[in-house]
């Protein structure tokens, strides 16, 4: 008899719930529901003005997200309630909430207050506050950044708290409780606080062994963050195998699912892809591919790693190292080009071959080879998380004459995600983590397979493409499917769940060596920009951005 | 008793008659004639193709475009032909023809034979030429290029003719004169070959006191270089207020104007707008403003400055040096934008303002404060001519974000136009060349008020407006009006004529003292950036465009 776990990926605009066959991952049924409010970054529902650089969500939208979506799934699956043994979440992060004592969101009381309301990961107004949290670290000759790329990132917990006490101190004692989107879900399905130790590694200092950061250390950062953790950001952690205890009466009837079914700690959306695509073994790299690329790599010891976002061990594959690394902007870079400058010239065309804005582009850039377009771009459009770990830096095209082409810009924007992701793989192996497969999931991996034959052309190396286009949600679902246990139909350890339901399909891109070679002379010229902006030898961009944040004003 | 001259201004694509008012500059009738074969870069009249970088002309469309130009002028000026006393004539240059001994153009004779046909100033077909005219100066510790930038240009005289010499040396043979359209044009009007001094000063390197170049020069660039002055290149030059002869019988009744007036030698279309904006004295500086901007300025001696592209004495206004220098794109680099940039998105909201694109843009750009972009360009879309003197530097776009806009870039796009010219305005001031007074002529500066008042602010001075819309063509009336001297209704010096019939308008912009500090900090971003990719620090402009050759052969 089959048996089924319904995976939940909340993303940055939408959850995506699928129901996975627990034998074989196959996918019976799915559904995607958009967040009513998407993200907030100009204004709240009311009105008031945000800042730049704030991206803020409504807690109400994951919730009807959820029931939507799931519902939805559960009913396109057409598979018997009653073979669902579990249920599995997945969130970004850190996407966190204040709460008051009754663990509900500040938000629906104080509407009008942007502080009330959840701050998305990509929330950038606590840049200020992680600064001052790394310059801390540093002059207190403390080791806590050793394993997160040497600086504290404006997306990560506790900036995002520190930022709140400055700004709105009021709202800050209101707040019983700081508690990741995520976590609250799993609260919300449950009953109870599980707190994600995969999020609190990676995004709040948790170590298995040291617990959290040092008192002094956050005391020195604010008087108000010694106890912190004890306090408003209390509660135990556990791995996202673990079960968080049964689905409670009430959301099992909003979702039309059996009381009392296992539900998963908290993953996060980009690590829980590793089981989906079979990547479980030390030596092999996930590239998660969407708006953004996060990429994932296995190894066998905790080692200290130059730019990397974080470093946690046993928080994805048990006895495995888990390294994160990352570029801010890859999708969404290709969408500011469409959406900004797509000449009304080319509509036409893209018209009659039916092909939208994105196709025609990629139509007309894989007719040239690489070096013909006479560009180099640096693809910090947000930043650069890895390998630099420095929100200012901003984006460059090079390169341009009057016969440079909308198509020669698009193009050259793909190989510097290349060319970032190269950086990233070239900083891990020099580091001694050797990588010796890569496999890529996501929608661009999935859907670009002129971007994906430049990434193996840049990378001199094969890559395999996940079979599952959901590998957020088919991860949770192998999770799930651990948290049930194989007692109940399901598997006792990740690896094993990950081999039945998880792996890369037939399609495997392999490097076209005459055009690695000349893309070998372009990387040293992103290498030679990369280094020149990136490490001081002229920090126009961050002047730039001071100038305008002061033009601002 | 009022009277007039005609100014005829042969541009790029058209030839454009003027009829004035000698008294007072008043433009009493204009009218514009395309020339019938625009610009052949690809093929000549009969198919035949021609290689990359060639721009041709055919000679009797200057002789239709004169005709009927003139005609229709003088006829929407109503005024009695008698009271016009004068002729003048400016040209693009070096823009030169081969004639055959009986002054015939050899493409009448030889119409399948690109060498044929005029090699217009925009020709790009000997730039080997001019590298090697360069390095052998250099090798001999010649001191040529000392008033003429360091490099000699495609663009210019002698590689013209060395291109034919080395492509069709048969042709060479055939050729009595070489002349450039200009002085064919006065020997057209009158029957006298009275060749320019201002464009054998610019263009053929012809000074007052010591004459043409050296012949030892000469004959180690070609053997049948040696005496090309004497033979292929001959004849007296004179300056363009000098009358080169009444107007022919046959002339006159073309033009249905009286036979015997003077016609004046002829001028180069930008230095002819000096006249017309009164800028006459020293330490006055003119730009001229269209697809490209030329820098005209006045000093009371020779100097060398860095990056110019020439420097004459007397060939414009009498006693004084006349330094050249300019940015290979600034119009230019606008419509690349809008052309290949401008999303669809915008069209319908232009529509409704009635705007086009540029005014658009324009429109959203101007609400912006400097330094709010948060982005610097390198102007170098087309290279760059002063001060760097390098075609193949490349343009650079700088400080994107996801939240960049098309009015952004256009912006910064407009901004780096203003700092390359502060470039320019700080490299003469830095010579010892002072710059007092700046005024503006030309397409740019009468229609685009924004992009006028970001130059004063960027420039920190005022700058003043031409009266007339066409510079050029009212510059070769007043070099006409002194040509027929006062005795005959005109003005004995080119001062006199230029103080009644020239001069700046109301419009003056001022600058804006809260703007210049902002675009202070951002000029010495710009200039960092310009001295690293211009001066070494970085070749990879240069880099980058070689392995686009190896790729495109």
């Amino acid at each position: 008899m089959a048996k089924y776990t319904v995976g939940i990926d909340f993303g940055t605009l939408s959850a995506r719930a699928l129901v996975a066959d627990v034998q074989n991952g196959r996918e019976m049924g799915w559904a995607v529901s958009e967040y009513a409010h998407g993200v907030m970054d100009e204004f709240l529902p009311d009105g008031t003005p945000l800042p730049t650089g704030w991206a803020l969500q409504h807690p109400s939208d994951y919730l009807c997200a959820l029931k939507e979506a799931v519902r939805k799934a559960v009913q396109n699956a057409n598979v018997d309630k009653n073979d669902i043994i579990a249920l599995g979440v997945d969130f970004t992060a850190s996407t966190m909430l204040p709460l008051e004592e009754d663990m509900r969101p500040l938000s629906e009381t104080h509407p009008s207050n942007p502080h009330a309301y959840v701050k998305l990961w990509k929330h950038h107004g606590a840049q200020a506050q992680a600064d001052r949290m790394t310059k801390t670290a540093r002059e207190m000759g403390y080791e806590l950044l050793d394993f997160y790329g040497g600086k504290v990132s404006a997306e990560w917990t506790m900036p995002k708290i520190v930022q709140m006490i400055e700004e709105d101190e009021a709202l800050y004692e209101k707040t019983d409780l700081f508690i990741e989107a995520g976590d609250w879900i799993v609260y919300r399905l449950t009953g109870n606080v599980k707190k994600s130790a995969m999020i609190a590694g990676y995004k709040a200092f948790y170590d298995a062994e040291k617990g959290y950061p040092d008192r002094a250390y956050l005391k020195n950062i604010h008087p108000k963050l010694e106890n912190i953790f004890q306090t408003r950001l209390r509660g135990d952690v556990y791995p996202s195998t673990h079960n968080a205890g049964g689905l409670s009466k009430e959301m099992a009837d909003v979702l039309s699912l059996n009381e009392g079914i296992p539900v998963s700690v908290c993953a996060i959306d980009a690590h829980v892809s590793l089981p989906a695509a079979n990547i479980c073994h030390k030596g092999e790299m996930l590239m998660i591919m969407g708006t953004s690329v996060c990429h994932i790599v296995l190894g066998d010891q905790m080692k200290k790693v130059n730019g990397m976002c974080g470093a946690v061990k046993d928080a994805v594959i048990p006895n495995l190292a888990c390294f994160e690394a990352g570029q801010s902007c890859v999708g969404d870079m290709f969408d500011w080009f469409v959406k900004n400058h797509f000449p009304m010239e080319y509509e036409n065309e893209a018209a009659k071959l039916s092909m939208n804005r994105h196709q025609y582009l990629t139509h007309l850039a894989e007719k040239k080879r690489p070096g013909e377009t006479g560009l180099i771009a640096l693809d910090w459009f947000n930043g650069n998380r890895s390998v630099l770990v420095n929100s200012d830096l901003t984006g460059i095209i090079l390169g341009m004459t009057l016969s440079t082409k909308p198509e020669d810009v698009y193009r050259a924007l793909i190989e510097s995600a290349a060319f970032g992701t190269r950086m990233i793989v070239d900083t891990f192996e020099d580091a001694g983590i050797e990588i010796e497969k890569i496999s890529a999931c996501g929608g661009i991996a999935v859907k670009n397979e002129f971007l994906m034959q430049v990434y193996a052309d840049v990378l001199k190396r094969e890559i395999r493409i996940a079979r599952t286009k959901q590998a957020g949600a088919l991860g949770s679902c192998i999770y799930a499917s651990v948290a049930a246990g194989e007692e109940k139909g399901g598997y006792d350890d990740i690896v094993k769940a990950s081999a039945h339901m998880g792996g890369t399909g037939e399609r495997i891109y392999r490097p076209n060596l005459k055009n690695s070679a000349v893309y070998e002379k372009l990387f040293a010229e992103y290498r030679r920009l990369h280094e020149f902006f990136g490490r001081g030898g002229n920090d126009v961009m961050k002047r730039l951005r001071m100038i305008q944040r002061d033009m601002c004003v």
